[in-house]
């Protein structure tokens, strides 16, 4: 299904919502590209990286005319945006999201969509550790999912516009209802980021190994967590204040486990530890064969070559040959 | 200082002594590299692979005569490889180790170290998450950090040269005692490969949350996770069977914060999960002007372009111009 909306409105313009512009540009899927914020510098940015066709620090009058209108802000904002956009939206116009969370997003943007309106929540499952508007890149839905939320008496046709948008942006698409999207994030994001947080910010504390130790020798492991823990603190924030029922469930049964391999480690039960490495390795492998992971060592990260060897004296001293 | 043994004896070939291997004969370390592993179709496909120069499934023989053995097979195989190689140890004879965990080390090996011989253990902080002779390459610990810990009566001279030898395979090289090193490891490196390990376990045996949702939506933080959760279960085993009391004094501070952070989640602490969040950003920033991490986004992973535009209808059927 091609897909084209004559005015995309995008509120927020932070590394997903960059990415959304850059993305629909290329892919020539709004005529115009419409970008709002709430600082003027990062719309200053914007302008300066050509992400859109018309700025403006008012969000309503940003939304005016559009026919999709996504809010890209830290979902701790919506509240407010709502009450400045609403009363601009016009029937027929699809409303939709990026929010990392979907229960609250649909208890906090329901009340304020205007009738005719047809509010089509979403989340796409992809991101980086970077943010702001400098952030973006057209390749970043590419492969992956996106989540979309809607109500069940949501206009049919409404849902497949916005299915095809995501889709020509390179996504995958799936439907699913809010609550069971809060759950399946909370363990395949929300929890990873939290104990990633955590694990940085107690090495950030020891008195027994000091930071320089902790930053020189992270290669044996730590350095991977740093990359999530070094993602947008306000997104993060938003997310945990608004999905803690579904990270508290996923973190109490996180924790479960931990204890029983807490105590695996300090009865030395090798058999049971020796289980649960061989089980995990297996996941690793379904998720590159999903195409959600590369398959290249150590995520293809660079690795420099090792210094040319010191020549022998005598080469050295005389000369070696032609390439001396 | 230029390095070069006469026979380099490498006990066991998987990533870490294969990259020993392949790094020692493009710098040019050793005259001859003898290799011995436990099963016969792993020293086939080392010989495969070229990796020595000679190959035994005697420890005994492939140590004969050699100036610097090494041991590279999991930890819990040492003391049988000790017992084997032991009588065929010469004077002078540097014997040293890759494993991850060094007191251990000190108290399995140590005593079966005859009188002249140079005992100085180590731990290269680098691998990837695949293993095996062919997992190898040379340049695995370039710009990586090496840790020796040999105990301060033993020769200097010795000691200068198993420092030589790493700096020329392009590593950095600290000495430190060995319970420092088991501390340093547990937080860099043991702690995070034992909670990656627990959030991988938890993910696989939810109820409410399937094994495909967790694969699909993985690009989420949780596949950051699974890499080294990939890693070699014998060896990770052994490291939690030898570095308990270390890694259990880690892991404790860890729950500590996480109780912490699970309340701050709890009553909805916005401000405190923000403090933490920029914090922990600040320590990646640090790795990477270290040059322990890249500083591509998403650890420069590959992302593809999405799918060209459809073309409109009229172009696709009548053709549209020298392009079609």
């Amino acid at each position: 299904m091609t897909v084209k909306f004559r005015k995309l409105a995008l509120i927020g313009i932070g590394l997903i919502g960059s990415s959304i512009a850059l993305a629909a540009r290329r892919q020539g899927l709004a005529d115009v590209i419409s970008i709002t914020t709430r600082k003027a510098e990062t719309l200053e940015e914007a302008r300066a990286l050509n992400l859109g066709d018309v700025y403006s620090l008012d969000p309503a009058e940003a939304v005016a005319g559009a026919d999709l209108v996504i809010l890209c802000t830290p979902v701790g904002a919506y509240e407010s945006v709502m009450k400045a956009i609403a009363p601009a939206l016009k029937p027929g116009t699809i409303l939709s999201d990026v929010g990392s969370v979907k229960r609250h997003v649909h208890q906090v943007v329901g009340p304020f969509v205007p009738e005719g309106v047809h509010f089509i929540p979403g989340h796409p499952m992809a991101g980086t550790e970077h943010s702001g508007p400098s952030a973006g890149f057209a390749e970043l839905f590419s492969g992956r999912w996106s989540i979309l939320t809607p109500e069940p008496q949501v206009d049919r046709a409404a849902v497949e516009r916005v299915v095809a948008f995501w889709e020509a942006m390179g996504s995958d698409v799936e439907l699913m209802d809010a609550a069971h999207h809060d759950l399946v994030v909370a363990i395949t994001s929300h929890v990873p980021h939290l104990i990633a947080y955590n694990i940085v910010g107690t090495a950030d504390e020891l008195e027994s190994v000091t930071k320089s130790e902790v930053i020189k020798f992270s290669a044996g492991g730590f350095r991977d967590f740093t990359r999530i823990a070094a993602s947008d603190p306000v997104m993060w924030r938003d997310v945990f204040l608004t999905n803690r029922d579904a990270v508290l469930e996923m973190l109490g049964r996180f924790l479960e486990d931990l204890s029983m391999l807490q105590r695996a480690v300090r009865v030395g039960d090798g058999p049971a530890l020796e289980e649960l490495f061989t089980r995990t390795r297996a996941i690793r492998r379904s998720i590159i064969d999903a195409g959600q992971e590369t398959a290249a060592p150590d995520f293809g990260r660079p690795h420099e070559a090792p210094p040319a060897p010191e020549l022998p004296r005598f080469v050295k001293e005389h000369g070696g040959g032609e390439d001396a």
